[in-house]
């Protein structure tokens, strides 16, 4: 498996709108494109630094991971995503190695991107992404 | 200010060597540096991964801030650094924004960098540090 670059840090916030002023006013980022992921429970603000996005996100359901996250531990970083190629194989290999997946099968997540996440009880409280771009 | 890349991304966990075989061995990175850094009461592995490096930390003292962290809310991602270049510039605009700063002026910090951490009640959460490389 070869691992190429952060992809995305997701950060858990309470309110995007917030959140995107502080990353916009303060940090000097730009916010290119805001996406509803409904599958989960989700509102996104992407901003680009270097190769890697910072993908801002607010849960649109209470009952949503994000929303559940931020009860357990409060707003802040809540994963890192790693790029990849061959996501289907590096799912084998890193299963293989005993990591518990938390999607067996990679699925469409934001930016049409191919996704799955590693479970972070098996990646030292991490919880990590992989993801291919396959349009590339 | 600009940020020009994410320059690390820093792990807090329990134990630096399994978490070291994890990355090398599960995710096919490579260590390349551990370094003490007395000052924040940590041992760091560095991994680079694109233009990010990833440290991971393992507090040497129950009372350093990351075994703190880990008390609090378990292994995990600890904080996110921004590359910036004129740092104490870059500090005096995010607070005269209203940032709470942590390092009123920059320090050294691993590897040799400037560095100075933001307080997270000011950044949504995430503990921020930003840093530049006067070597370069």
């Amino acid at each position: 498996m070869e691992l190429s670059h952060i992809e995305h840090i997701g950060i858990a916030v309470n309110n995007l709108e917030e959140a995107i002023a502080y990353y916009e006013d303060t940090l000097g980022l730009k916010c290119y494109a805001i996406e509803e992921v409904t599958d989960q429970k989700v509102k996104t603000a992407f901003f680009k630094i270097g190769q890697t996005k910072l993908e801002l996100l607010e849960s649109t359901d209470p009952e949503g991971p994000v929303a559940k996250f931020i009860e357990k531990r409060g707003q802040g970083i809540h994963h890192l995503a790693f790029a990849t190629k061959g996501i289907e194989s590096a799912l084998e290999e890193v299963a293989d190695k005993g990591v518990r997946l938390i999607d067996k099968q990679p699925r469409k997540g934001a930016e049409g991107l191919d996704i799955a996440f590693l479970h972070p009880k098996s990646t030292f409280g991490v919880l990590t992404e992989l993801c291919e771009d396959k349009n590339k």
